[in-house]
């Protein structure tokens, strides 16, 4: 919300397709050893020796998945690379190369897309992936990112959303709720700013939440973590879209039913507190608030010892037959049904 | 050109995400031995034992890659993948799989994407190639199609751009500059359209034209034919850009210069007519125009016994020390630099 009136800005027509190809991904560097060839040719070699690959994509509109208004560009690049590598360790796989295409309108002058490539090349070095290819053209209107992740896994130890078993246990990585909180004050912030364009927000009291929005991390400690406490899950799937598209995702591809503790889902203090503030349930915030890039996964009741005492780990219900249908168990114990939330894009 | 006022209209929020994107890809079959899982998870899961993966990605955006008033959904389905698996072609390598993103706008009804999608199927089942994953997403303004592409190699077969050496060949398959004129011809018509409505164009004249532009194909043959013949090139691209970009490619990656002789460039009959027709010079049209899919490469003299006689390939030069620079050789034995030519969609 705040614009830097002195910034320079150069033309994109000035540098050509290819000069601006080479200026954005000339800082690029490659560190994995199945990448071959990168960026530059027809399309990237890459070569994995008695892996499986995972490959996994995502497309990310202006005005659909982020507001140019106070998502900085750089935290937009950092964002559309994590919300892909998510997906990647959702198959308990190690993320190893990444394409990123842009279309973009005349509005973004090249040191906009620098901004966005910086945020790309921090996320690909924070997460020691490759970017080896992409493409970039011009669009008509606004801002568009595609993204593709490749990753590689041991046959064995790939984790589909259809292996959850009546008696697993449900499991859930971090806390959730706190990106769509993030999303609700940066909205707020943004229609006080239209009125009052000189008002500075104090947003110190949302720091957690905001971060959880602007800047989300994927859980690839959580793939390490589980191959330390040699725990396999039985199903798992990254929180994207909220927990219950997720329950119901893995309960779909299961064929099972699921029972979800309203009391066990995990919830830090600033979202409870700003879940008050603004008058919202903070248990429909967890369950269709989405962007956390959490993990949910399913375990052997036998593998519970294992990850007990740990605290990346919430065990909010377990699994049942597929004729018991999947329920919210609230704290006063009452079973809701857990039902599907609309497509929020196309509704709009 | 010709609207059916009476087709049917099904609104995309009718179905949701979930129920879109498994309406759209219902049909697509898993054909390839190396897609362990295709649609349905966080990614898809491949596995190539002992072979080098490439990998390649494109965007093609309404407005500036394609436009509807002339393009039917089902050819742009189509040329979607075509024009990724031509890339992976240009690698030497079989096309294996692709993902297929979209980007839409409440305007397209659920039928215009079921065209989409059977020309996207089509195309998988003429490649063979499976179709393992794709995010569907809304527009703020049109539609988007962004592909990526996945093949496998062995490792000594890839070709990439930078092999080229002093006194190979350059050799081109098929014919020039198609796409281009199919193109202008469908924007006069376009044009015509828009003063007469009731205008049936007779198009006959241009057919063969009009489908290098709107169902071109990429040049999965040549990968074979030259396995059988023995031919390995020493560099390889495709002609998406116009024959000068793509030279320009090979020369500077493989730090060489090169002839390239006019009377040598493959034209159509029709192209020179309807080159003659508009007014433009058939070199140029081949030179700058681009979409024509064919492959260029470079191979060692000691190969050209082997390619000689084959109708699908005309030596169209030769390759020569960087010093020498990189010419056009007339008709009339002029020598004229060749130059890039500036990124159209950001200069428009």
């Amino acid at each position: 919300m705040i614009e830097d009136k002195n910034q320079q800005r150069t033309q994109l027509s000035d540098l050509g397709e290819f000069g601006l190809i080479d200026h954005l991904t000339g800082n690029f560097k490659i560190t994995q050893s199945s990448t071959i060839k990168g960026i530059g040719d027809d399309a990237a070699v890459l070569e994995f020796k008695n892996k499986q690959i995972v490959v996994s994509t995502d497309l990310l509109v202006e005005g659909v998945h982020f507001d140019l208004s106070y998502m900085p560009l750089k935290h937009l690049g950092y964002k559309a690379v994590v919300v892909n590598l998510s997906d990647v360790y959702a198959m308990n796989a190690k993320a190893t190369q990444i394409t990123v295409s842009i279309a973009v309108s005349n509005r973004f002058p090249l040191e906009a897309l620098e901004d966005l490539y910086a945020g790309i090349e921090t996320a690909a070095r924070i997460y020691n992936i490759d970017v080896v290819g992409g493409d970039t053209t011009s669009s008509n209107k606004g801002l568009l990112i595609s993204v593709t992740a490749v990753g590689e896994v041991d046959s064995g130890d790939v984790v589909y959303r259809n292996g959850a078993k009546p008696n697993d246990l449900l499991v859930v990585t971090g806390d959730l709720g706190g990106a769509y909180m993030g999303l609700q004050v940066l909205e707020r912030e943004k229609e006080v700013f239209k009125v009052n364009p000189n008002n500075q927000p104090d947003l110190d009291l949302y720091s957690y939440i905001i971060e959880r929005q602007l800047k989300p991390e994927a859980r690839k400690d959580i793939v390490k973590l589980l191959a330390d406490l040699e725990v396999k899950p039985t199903a798992m799937i990254d929180i994207s879209d909220g927990l219950s598209s997720e329950i119901m995702h893995i309960c779909t591809q299961s064929k099972v039913g699921c029972d979800l503790y309203e009391e066990k889902i995990p919830l830090d203090p600033q979202v409870i507190s700003t879940c008050e503030e603004f008058n919202v349930d903070s248990t429909t915030v967890a369950l269709n608030g989405g962007e956390d890039y959490e993990l949910l996964f399913t375990i052997s009741q036998d593998d519970y010892p294992k990850i007990k005492a740990n605290p990346n780990f919430s065990v909010i219900g377990h699994i049942k037959e597929a004729s018991a249908g999947l329920h919210l168990v609230t704290r006063a114990d009452a079973r809701i049904p857990i039902k599907a939330q609309g497509w929020k894009n196309f509704n709009a």
